[in-house]
């Protein structure tokens, strides 16, 4: 008798479909059965057969036990898992931002359905940090988590510090595959911080609303920037950040930031992604690998399909929190600005230091999240900040 | 009804031991009933009831369902995990040289009386890389591994870096409890090889007698070394190393290494670990955590416990390697020594550079391991060797 196969259902055909699609050879204990995509007019590498233009094909046929789903739309996605869920099918999804939009939703149908949704391609691609939050850093107590995880951004900021602009960077991230047509939410952060939502749940236990977090993207980066990190031997990364205070307030942000050489992160290059731990045990932890590409993100949608085979359930603990959220955390930043009037939109900082060049004014401030939140410095154009 | 603890009963009572004990809080779904310790006159932090000084004691306690052994004699540690193991008690060990040297058989006794053995404080302290080994790039192909595996030399190597000698590097290790009295199995690299073997095993499936490996130590680096590092833009480190060729052979080796300063191991200092994986799909990865100490060793141990407690078994794919060990792989190595002689020693080399200074001899020299064995430069007193 020939061994049955775990038929899976795979919701969109791009990259990380195609890549994943791949893995799946023979020797796999699962077989694609189906593949739902949208374009019916778009040339396809496989026979027409394995495709269907109907969601409900996959999500009614009952033999179809597991669904991975990587389409790039969040409410359509958002649909597919929370159906999935409810007819008790395992789910694979890529999706930060609906799963990061939704995660109370999302956590309350798994319970309720007894059902399991795996999601660790959602964030910092190849590296298993959602894996190891759940089943080997919950043995400690994170104090900090700092991360890189977008690679569009971390290969725009690689070339402009080796002396392109922005936009130059931002093409060449984009004829190399590395940023989307639509390049607005790497280059302003937003990726970064559904990101940044999801590792808080997982390292702290709390679920923040994404809108909540301060979030400063690097489209404003100029040479005068990069010029200033250079000469201080200094790199800048996107970083998104989140830490718990000795009162149990969980502060976070996503911001550029300038880093040392003596530091990880400034090795950290192109589309590689990297998160530091710090622990009350284990210290600092770094975990590097690469955070964009077909393979590197289909080996973590494939190893939660092996955890759904080996009937692993994720271990969320979010229950234990008794942290809140809190922008009442002061933080020192670099200023690059064209005119006083950006320094009298922000309220209650202090000037560390400040001196002029170029016809440009810099200042190192020391200022609250929450007043830059109230500023909208985000808006101003002649602006850029980076974290200190 | 107060739910029952599971009764863990513990061997050693050192650095780890102390930490582990007191990482079992209150909260803790185990208890550790007993521990057994040698030393009857040693005074101990914990009331003397805790303590047993005979092995049977807690061999033989059916109720002790759990076995941590944090003893340094690799011989009583295997008997401890041999009996414990038949008895069907779950085990934990951190003792490389004993998991290493009797891998075959601990992997047949696991089989065999269906009991579990974990061991991931054994390799890179709280780095969780066998767990990731195991349970994540399992589902990738890993072509090469490669590792900072010891803290002690590694904590030397970063201290000779910034101008200490050797020996002020090894005292100031030793009074900062980062070296053993007896240094010599960090510094000769044998640990380092241990932990490779182990290693080896869970990346290539394949069981390497730790006596094949060649092993070449830091005791015999100079200044004239640590100077042809700096002056080249590299550090030293001491490497473990081991990679599948396209034929399934498995090369491997402890030596130490110039890195460059555009590579991430460059930037792993003091007691800190660090992993290198190059596989198929995820390409490179990297992993960088502390390598020693009480609480981030304590971590590694405590997360084997939470696989107990979670019915996990490892998965070793042993049955699936089809590839041999050999030593016919060509490397790349800088030579310095003080006489011709030590070439004389060598055979089949190919002389890349060369050059004098200091009344010494520099040879970049193209060699097989095989040969590099043969030669028995280890025992050249006047000579040292580095991956280039």
């Amino acid at each position: 008798m020939l061994e049955t196969k775990k038929k899976v259902g795979l919701f969109g055909f791009g990259t990380v479909g195609q890549g994943f699609y791949q893995l799946i050879d023979e020797k796999s204990p699962f077989e694609i059965v189906k593949i739902c995509v949208k374009d019916k007019n778009k040339p396809r590498p496989l026979p027409l057969d394995k495709f269907t233009y109907s969601i409900d094909e996959i999500l009614n046929d009952d033999s179809i036990t597991i669904v991975v789903e990587l389409i790039s739309d969040a409410k359509v996605a958002f649909d597919i898992v929370e159906c999935s869920l409810k007819k008790g099918k395992s789910v694979i999804s890529a999706n930060k931002s609906m799963i990061s939009c939704k995660l109370s939703t999302l956590i309350a149908l798994q319970s309720t359905y007894n059902a399991r949704l795996f999601y660790e391609a959602s964030v910092c691609g190849s590296i298993p940090i959602i894996q190891l939050l759940d089943a080997y850093y919950s043995n400690d107590t994170i104090h900090e988590l700092s991360t890189i995880c977008n690679g569009t951004s971390n290969y725009i900021l690689t070339k402009i510090a080796s002396g392109k602009s922005f936009s130059q960077a931002l093409t060449e991230a984009q004829s190399h595959g590395f940023a989307e047509l639509d390049p607005s939410s790497d280059i302003q952060g937003l990726d970064s911080k559904y990101k940044l939502v999801i590792l808080i749940a997982y390292s702290f236990g709390l679920i923040v609303d994404p809108g909540n977090i301060f979030c400063y993207g690097i489209e404003k980066i100029t040479k005068d920037d990069s010029d200033f990190a250079i000469e201080n031997g200094h790199c800048i990364k996107l970083i998104a950040y989140a830490a718990k205070t000795i009162t149990n307030e969980i502060n976070a942000y996503v911001i550029p930031k300038l880093i040392p050489q003596t530091h990880l992160f400034n090795l950290v290059n192109d589309e590689y992604n990297a998160v530091e731990i710090t622990a009350k045990y284990i210290n600092q932890q770094f975990l590097v690998g690469k955070g964009a590409g077909a393979y590197p993100t289909s080996i973590a949608v494939l190893s939660d399909l092996n955890l759904v085979e080996k009937n692993r359930f994720p271990c969320y603990n979010l229950s234990a929190s008794n942290s809140i959220f809190s922008n009442n955390t002061s933080i020192k930043i670099y200023l690059r600005c064209s005119s006083q009037s950006t320094l009298n939109s922000l309220k209650n900082y202090k000037i560390i230091n400040q001196f002029q060049k170029n016809n440009l004014i810099f200042f190192i401030l020391e200022i609250s999240l929450s007043d830059l939140i109230t500023s909208k410095i985000e808006n101003d154009e002649n602006a850029f900040i980076m974290v200190f």
